[in-house]
C-alpha cells in the first residue's frame, strides 16, 4: 500500500521539501499532495474567469478554485500534516485541520512549542504533535513500514 | 421551527450579546449555543481530572473536555456564526469553520474588512460574510421569518 | 407523527396555497415549509450585507443567504413537492430535485403533461408525478392517514 | 493522480470536444465521462425493455436506464462541469448540479452571462463560473498541474 | 424515551393487533408504525394520479406512493419487526429486511420454524427470530423497560 | 472504466452464464461477481466452524459466512442484477434488492411478467425491469459503451 | 437542551448510582441510559425465544437481544461514559468504546490508574479519562452548565 | 479482486503467521495488514516526539501514533480477524471489534471456547467465530475462491 500524505499550511519555509527528502531517503511508500504553494499563482487562481475590482470577490473566486483542488486532495489522502509557522494568520491551516477532524481524517500538527496554547483545539484533534519535519518523517516511517 | 444558532470564535467583545439582544428585539425563533466563553474556566476545564506540570498536556486535557461540548453543539446547530476579531490567533474559530464545512453545516463569517484576504478560504466556504452583529441578526431574521 | 412537507419551485401561481388549504380541509398531520416566495425579497436577501455593482455578485450573495434557509428546510423535511410551471427557466426547482435525489429525500413532481419530456430525469427520480395540487393533497392524505 | 471530470448538460454544441481538445493540448492528467450525448439513442435507452404507447412511461424507462450510467459516473468523478446553453429547458443539467451539491461533489458552471440571474442557485453552489470551454480547461490545468 | 416500532410484512393475519395489544397490556413505551395494510387501498395508492391500462405501471405508481410512506417510517423507527406468513411471496417483507440491514436498523424476524431455511439470509441479519407475537412483545418489554 | 456487475438471486437456471456470454460476445467492459452459486457448498459454508445439531444454527452460521462475501461484493459493485425465477421463495434476492435500495446501489430486476404484482416494491426501486438475460446485456452495453 | 449520557461497562459497583446522584445534586440537565445491568436478566434476555442446549447459542441470542437496546441507546446518546473495574474481562466495555470511536460519539473513560497501559487504545480515543464518578459529574456539569 | 484482511489482537502467539502460511499454501487472493506487532516498538511509537515522565501521556502519544496506522488499515480492509488469546486484557482487540461493528466492517472472531461467555457481545456482532487459524483460512478460501 502506498500512503497518500497531504501537506497543509505554511508556504514560506521548506518544510514540505524536508519531509519529502526525508521520506525519499528512507524509501517510504508515500506520495505527497498539497495546495498550490506558489503564493501569487494561488491568489490569482480565479483571474482567468474574469478580473474583479473588488478584493473580496477576487479572493472569493480564487479561494473557490483552489478549493476544487484542496478538498479533493484532502478527501483522497490517508493522513494530513498541518503546519503552522511563526508568521501570518494561517487560518487556512486551522480550517484544514477542522475539515480533517470532521471527516475522520487523521492529521499530524507540526509547529513550535511557543504556539501550543493558541493551537490547543487543533492539537486536541490531531493524532500527533511534531516539532520538526524530521519527526514527521519518523512517524510516517513507523506508520508505513514498521512490522 | 426553532433554529439553533451556534456562536463560535472571539470571546473578548460582546458580539454574542449583541446578536442575542437583536434576535430578542425582533422575537426571532432562535436559540443560541456556544463554547464556554469564560476564558479562565475554559483553560481549566480539564483540571478536575488531575493537575499537569506540562502546559501542553494541561491544554490538551482542557481542549478535549471543551470538545465534548463544542462538537456536540455544532453537530446539533442549524447554522453557525464564526467571529474573527482583531486580536489573537483565533485558530479555534477557523478550525470550527473547517469542521462546519466538512459537515455540510452552513455558517456565517463575521469579521472586519481588513482581514478579508487572510480569511479567504474561510469565507469561500461560508454562506455569508457579515461585518456587524446587526447584519447577522438581519440574516437570521430573513432566514427564519421571511415568507 | 407530523409530516414536514417542503414546497419547492414556481412562485407565480397559488399552488402552495391550494395544497395548504386542501391539507387543512382534510385535517392532515402536515406542516409546510418553503423558500421565501416573495420574489423581490428573495433577490434582495443579501443586500443587507452591502450593495454590489455587479449583478452576478448580488445574485451570488442573495442565493447563498437563501441557501441557508432552503438547504436546512429540505434537509429537515420528510417529503418535498417540486413544482414546474409554464414560464421561466425554473432551474432552482430542478436543482432542488437533484439535491433531494442525492439526499435520499422522497419528492413529488408537480407539473403539466406538456413538459413531461423535458422533465424526464426529474420525474425518473421522483416518487410520484402529480398534475394538480389536489392530487398532491390526496397523496399526502394517503401517505399520512391511510391505515 | 488522474482526475475524472464529468461533463453534464447541453448536447447541441461541441463544448465537450473543446474541453477535451484543450486538455489534450496541455497534456492534463484528466479523463472525461458523460451521459450518452446521442439524443435519439438517449431517448430510446429503455426501448429494448419493451415498447410503450404512453410517452411518459417511455421517457421514464429511458431516463432510469440513463440514470444507471449518469449517477454512477457522477459518483465516481472528482469534479463536474455543468453546461447550460441558450436553448431548451436543460432541467437535467440543473438536476445534476443539485445532485452534485448534495453529494459534496465540486462542480464548475459553464454558461453565458445573460442567464446569470436564472442560474443563481446553481452558481451559488458551484466552485466556479466559467463562460468558455477555454476557461474550464485553464481551471483544470491549474487544479491538476500547478505546484 | 418512546420507542418507535415499524411492523413490516404479512397483512392477512392479526399479528400487528396482537403485538399492539400485548404492548398496551404491559404499558410499554412504544408506538407502532406500518405500511398501509388495507390491501386494496395499497394497490390503488397511485390511481389518483391517473389510471393505467398496463398492470406493471399501475403497480409501479402505487408502489412508489407507498414507498414515500414506508421508507420514511422505516428510517424513523428504532426497531422493525418483519413478519413472514405461510402464504404469498412476501418479497416486500424480505425487501424491507434488506433495507433495514443496509441502514443499520435492527429488526426482529417473526415467522414459523418451517420456513427457517428459506429465510436464512433474512434471519442472519436479524437481531432476533421470534415465532409468536407474544415473544415479540416480551422482547420489546425487555428492551424498553428492563433495568 | 471497468464496471462491476453483481448477479443476485436464482441459482437453478443458467441466466448468469447467458449474461456473461452476451457481455463477452460484445466485449463489454464489465466483470461479474456473485454469491457462491453451488447450493450445497453455500448451505455448508459454516460447517468448517463445527457441526450443529440444530438446523437453524447451521443455517445461521452458513448465512453469515456467505454474508462476508455477498455484502462485500454488493458494496463494491457498480450495478446489480437481481433475478427472480419461477420456483422457490427467493427471499434472499428480495433482501439483496432492499439492501441495494438502502445503499443507493442501482439494480436491474430480472423476472417474468407473471410475478410483476408480487414484485412491485422490488421493481419500484429498480432502475429497470428486464424479462430476459439478453435485455440485461443490452442495457449493460448501452450503459457502458454508448457515446 | 437535555444531554443524554450513556453509561457503559462494569455492573458490579454502584458507579452509575454515584454519577446519577451527583448529577441530581447539581441539577444537571442530563438523563442517563444504559444496558440492562441485572446480570442474570441480561444473560437470559434471549431465553423467551426458546431454550438452547449450547452455551454459545444461548449467549448469542441474548447478546443480540441486548444489542437492540444498547446500539439504539448509544446511537441516541450525546456522550458516553465507559467504566472499567478491577475484575472480569469487560470486553463489552471496550467494544462499546470502539463502537463510539467509529461513530464519532464522544466518550469519557472511567478507570483506575493501574490499568492505564492496558487501556491505552481506549483512552487515546476518549475525550477524557476520569478516575472517579465525582470527576465524571464535574465534567458533565462543566459541559452542560458552564457559560 | 484481491481481498484485504486485517489481523487484530493478540501478539504473543504465531496465529498471524499460521493464517498467512495457510493462505499462501492455498494461493488465496488475499493480502494481510495489521497493527505493529513488535510490542516494544509499539509502546515506543510516540517517543520520537519527545520523552514523557508520565506513563499515561507516553501511552497516550504512542497509542495515537499507532492509531494513524490501525484506523487507516481497518478502514481499508475488506474483512478483519480479531484474535483473543488466553492472557492479558486485550481491550484493544475488543475495541477494534466495536470499531468494525459500527463501521459495518465484517469481522471473524478467533478464540477458544472457554472465553465464549465473556466475548458474547463481540461474537454477536461477528460474522463468524473460529477456534483455529486453519478455520479462518478455510473461511477465507470459501469467501474468496468458491464459485
Amino acid at each position: 500500500m502506498t500512503w497518500i500524505v497531504y501537506l497543509s499550511g505554511e508556504i514560506h519555509t521548506d518544510w514540505r521539501q524536508q519531509i519529502s527528502d526525508g521520506a525519499k531517503a528512507q524509501d517510504l511508500p508515500v506520495v505527497f499532495s498539497s495546495a498550490v504553494t506558489d503564493h501569487e499563482a494561488s491568489d490569482a487562481a480565479g483571474d482567468v474567469l474574469g478580473s474583479e475590482s473588488n478584493q473580496f470577490w477576487r479572493d472569493h473566486k480564487s479561494a473557490k478554485v483552489n478549493g476544487i483542488r484542496t478538498r479533493t486532495l484532502i478527501d483522497k489522502c490517508d493522513v494530513a500534516v498541518v503546519r503552522f509557522g511563526d508568521r501570518y494568520k494561517q487560518w487556512n491551516a486551522a480550517f484544514d485541520a477542522g475539515y480533517c477532524a470532521a471527516s475522520g481524517k487523521p492529521y499530524i500538527a507540526l509547529h513550535d512549542e511557543d504556539i501550543v496554547h493558541a493551537l490547543k483545539e487543533v492539537d486536541a484533534s490531531a493524532m500527533a504533535w511534531a516539532k520538526t519535519p524530521a519527526q514527521v518523517v519518523e512517524i510516517l516511517r513507523y506508520v508505513t513500514k514498521a512490522q
